[in-house]
């Protein structure tokens, strides 16, 4: 259902409409989007402090730019709410994250306004300026402009991009949305430093103190002046020139300034239009910014809240009638704490996702022993590796489609030494409502192919807790992938029982066909089997555990038995577990009809994960139907 | 054969032995040092003007630190020969780099001085900073050192290190060595800063000259006093505690000092290991430094000359008796010029690689369309989709295993986003003397997963040209790979073609096996079907050109026909070329016997091509046999 804009935003379609307004008009503007995404968040859930902390900076840009022609690239995109409504997607907005409706993150085939697609971070600088070259390279006059959060700064693509920005005479604006927060709040040096500049001891206040001190020193006379003149070119060079990060890095800094003044907004950005080369403008910025539970709570539960009360700012829980199954990430939060209770080599890593992956568990209890190293994947699994050199056993926890930032470190730094790190890959699988950048579809494929590496998916909580105790004793790299979202056992604190590495387990003894599976979606496979017992077809089922090493005692079992073999994984199928399947059945002269259900060699949008599911053919009747087919095929 | 060292490096087994020297005598030993890596690598090849550069800060380092209870960490390695004759390798030091013998890189295998093992840019400070917390958890008072260049610091990863050291309050010194290299002349903003600080204008004689000046002023008596104080506590916060793009950081930065002064790095060394806290130490040197032919001549050719007359410093070039194949690497640059003076849409990207990809032809020809980003896969990557969003066609050239570090910009930059990015990958399959760190083994298997993306190889020069010039018409995300050294095509500069996407070719017809290949590898099986022919086997190749999308069309005929097949890539076995084909057989309903040849799932070390090739089986008598193996069996 479509929620009702303010009467100044009902007449904004476009950004052109947005200019039609004189500027006395943009702070009712800001307040009226403000008031539109709150509306919009309460009931359909979605990124929610982000958006209301770039408000006017929104608006401005809009006002002053000329997009789509000019580039306006969103790192991450949680932040870009207010630019979809403002370019032509208010109406659609209801429909955000929705399966078939619109993207939560800016993408180019939803909008020309949306320059470039995002929901990593990170990636606005680089983006950025391959636009700007590209511009310069064909003599056009456009504006490019990356607005990026100090969150996103951390990481290190970011630096690359700018030390090449910085080179690159091209008009460059980097829009640095300083709210010393990513999803959780920001760690780090540069944190303390951007935080340094703002706050009283701030780098402007101390130049302007120094100018207007020079100044009153002039009162000294000629031979002063002549002294103080070669202070304040030293001063210059050493200030100025220096002084600043930034600047450093030969991009002309400006700020801070006031991020939620619309009016200044626009004034500083039709200045900067007019100045050339790279340069960064540091805006200061309040997350959740103008709804007062958003803006005076908790940040990081504020960042993506689900529904609330618009009124009260209650976040609605949903009670469950019965006991639940937990979470899968507060299982590894828990068992990470029991674990490192229990051997003093442990400890935890995350690269800004403490909230995220649970790890906030043990950073509480054991805030020496585990770490948010920043937006940093790659320096979060070499830290690792490091600490591993140690004799210690570190657990890196990083998202699945985000430890496609640190695949060479894994590669390099951890298995290529064969060091005990353990990686532990939440939302592996779909990711759901965040769509394509966020779909954990690849890292069966992309690990199995390293060497040393031992990749291992639980069915259930108590499996994950059983792989992540034996990949304590394993001594080696070892890596646990499990899905966003809930496990199936509300009793799920079990005792630790070592898993010998590389064993499956039968789930279900069967006749027909016989089903393999790796991980959680294997518990479809259990309702399926239901579905298909009903009808007379006995299949077996298998829980691999392991994609490397495979159980081959237990695979020697299933092909000496079964002519007909399904499949089962929530990860690509080039090359993933059933393509691991095929490689060992025709390495052991096993001639089978295998059938491979799991993700397609295509971009699969976003939508609930069981929608996706069936959309790809593994959601339990998907998974049922594919063995009933197989089973109905006579033999060749 | 082992060459003979002077006579104080022939006392020197381990660093204890060069600690019993007096100081006096370590420019001596340096001496020494530098003329027995000389000596080495003049007659056996290898990396040079890198570990001549850190002769002293090498001698100074291990006379200082209490190695290896002390963590000392080399970025890349290049620069470690100085570091393995010091720590009980001297005497196999002519084995470096040679089949079964030493590593050209650290390696924490071959020596406990060796505390993590390196190749690829940029990790340094994270493992000497997750080495550090690790002491700091054990209360252990050991020192930690990285050792990283001014080329290693442009890769985003040191920068993500450098943000987690600043809050660590670890032990940590990183020792920027600073010579204004990669292994090509380093570029970026951080250059120029580095250059700045370190010529006339340096931030620290600014420094000097503010407080010399500030003294001047203050004859002027007391209310001038007064306001001095105040200018020197604004500048002290300005110029010292934010001047500086590390300090900003909040690392305490020492320097520059000279790198070849060793008595002045041995006292600064004693006194940086009583300051507590993270550091940097920024040290000037010069490659290749104290050899003349490569202190003063091209850099980038003495970063691995081969080898050479010490005497005269003329490198020996091999003088082919009949016209030679070029290089894959050259056959890509001067290709990329002559595609790009046809359409202008085209440009050249590497990350610091212009030498090593011949993109440096097109850099001379075209400056405006093809950039050297600095150590930098990951910003090269989205740079260049950035740069693909605007209309144009960038060539992204990328090693292989340097494509590892870009994963995820590859997938969620330009695959999701189908951009057209071409990939060029050089070094595919075994790299040779660098060993596993530089081997291209797993691009097959990490890129085939990825939607979107056509995975393709040419198996020879043509064919490398051709599939270029078909990138170009593709308009889409188009990788091709090639290995290091050279093909086998004289007269290469061919007519270009468009092959459609996906299409195969047969090279021979054949009866009883047929074999599949990907690359320039099949011209191992133009040699085995030539064996084999003579004992009167006839087996069929088939050129496949693409792993995604595959020839459907051929693989119908060649499954429909033979029901014996061996696939043969330079490349993993685990998710690779062959897993594909056994992919779609069993996708299609066919039954065949297949035999992968390939990169089993293990670390392979270093040697030459063929013989790591030989060792894996794939050489031309490798697969020979494994072709008249699967003739042999009977038919289940």
């Amino acid at each position: 259902m479509q929620i009702q804009p303010g009467p100044h935003l009902a007449q904004i379609n476009t950004p052109e409409d947005l200019k039609k307004f004189p500027k006395e008009e943009l702070v009712l503007i800001c307040d009226e989007l403000r008031q539109f995404i709150v509306d919009n968040v309460s009931v359909y859930g979605g990124h929610f402090g982000a958006s209301l902390g770039v408000v006017e900076l929104t608006v401005a840009l809009h006002y002053v730019l000329n997009t789509p022609e000019d580039q306006l690239v969103w790192d991450v995109g949680h932040q870009a709410y207010g630019h979809k409504i403002l370019t032509g997607r208010r109406d659609q907005f209801h429909t955000n994250r929705i399966y078939g409706g619109l993207s939560g993150f800016p993408k180019r085939k939803e909008s020309p306004y949306d320059t470039f697609g995002v929901g990593h971070s990170s990636t606005s600088i680089s983006a950025a300026l391959g636009m700007a070259v590209a511009s310069k390279y064909k003599n056009s006059p456009i504006q490019h402009v990356a607005v990026i959060g100090d969150g996103s700064m951390t990481g290190g693509m970011a630096f690359e991009a700018m030390n090449h920005a910085g080179v690159s005479d091209t008009n460059l604006l980097i829009i640095l949305n300083d709210n010393c927060m990513s999803i959780d709040p920001n760690v780090g040096a540069l944190k303390d430093y951007l935080t340094d500049i703002t706050t009283s001891h701030t780098y402007n206040k101390v130049k302007d103190e120094v100018w207007k001190m020079l100044g009153k020193l002039s009162k000294f006379g000629s031979s002063a002046q002549e002294v103080i003149s070669k202070v304040e070119g030293a001063i210059k060079s050493a200030v100025l020139k220096q002084s600043n990060l930034f600047e450093s890095l030969n991009l002309r800094y400006f700020g801070p300034v006031d991020g939620h003044d619309v009016n200044h907004l626009v004034e500083i950005l039709k200045d900067l239009k007019d100045i050339p080369g790279p340069k960064i403008l540091h805006c200061v910025t309040v997350k959740g910014k103008g709804y007062a539970p958003a803006e005076n709570g908790n940040k990081t539960t504020w960042h993506a809240p689900g529904t609330f009360d618009k009124v009260t700012g209650e976040i609605f829980k949903k009670v469950p009638s019965a006991p639940q199954a937990p979470k899968y990430q507060d299982v590894f939060g828990h068992t990470m704490v029991e674990l490192a209770e229990m051997d003093s080599r442990i400890m935890g890593v995350t690269p800004a996702m403490p909230s995220g992956s649970s790890l906030n568990i043990m950073m509480k209890a054991m805030p020496d022993r585990a770490f948010d190293v920043g937006i940093a994947e790659q320096h979060a699994v070499t830290f690792s590796a490091g600490l591993a050199t140690q004799g210690l056993i570190p657990f890196c926890n990083i998202y699945s489609s985000f430890m496609q930032r640190a695949y060479d470190q894994v590669i390099h730094d951890v298995c290529l030494q064969n060091l005990p790190v353990v990686f532990c890959l939440d939302r592996a699988g779909f990711a759901g409502a965040d769509g394509p950048t966020h779909h954990g579809a690849y890292d069966l494929a992309y690990f199995r192919c390293i060497p040393n590496l031992v990749v291992a998916a639980p069915m259930n909580e108590e499996e994950l807790r059983n792989l992540m105790y034996t990949a304590v004793q394993y001594q080696g790299p070892f890596s646990i992938r499990y899905p966003r979202g809930n496990g199936v056992m509300p009793e799920w604190r079990t005792p630790f029982c070592e898993i010998p590495v590389g064993q499956g387990r039968i789930v279900k003894e069967g006749e027909d066909v016989a089903v393999l599976t790796i991980g959680h979606i294997g518990n479809y496979v259990v309702d399926a089997c239901k579905t298909l017992a009903k009808e007379g077809l006995n299949s077996a089922h298998y829980d691999m555990r392991f994609v490397k090493p495979l159980d081959e005692e237990l695979l020697h079992e299933i092909f000496g038995k079964f002519k007909k073999v399904v499949t089962v994984e929530d990860g690509c199928l080039m090359g993933g577990f059933g393509s691991a399947v095929l490689e060992w059945m025709m390495d052991h002269g096993y001639q089978a009809q295998v059938k491979r259900l799991g993700i397609p060699d295509a971009v699969i949008e976003h939508g609930e994960q069981i929608e996706l599911q069936r959309e790809c053919g593994f959601d339990p009747e998907g998974i049922a139907a594919a063995v009933r087919a197989l089973a109905e095929v006579v033999q060749a």
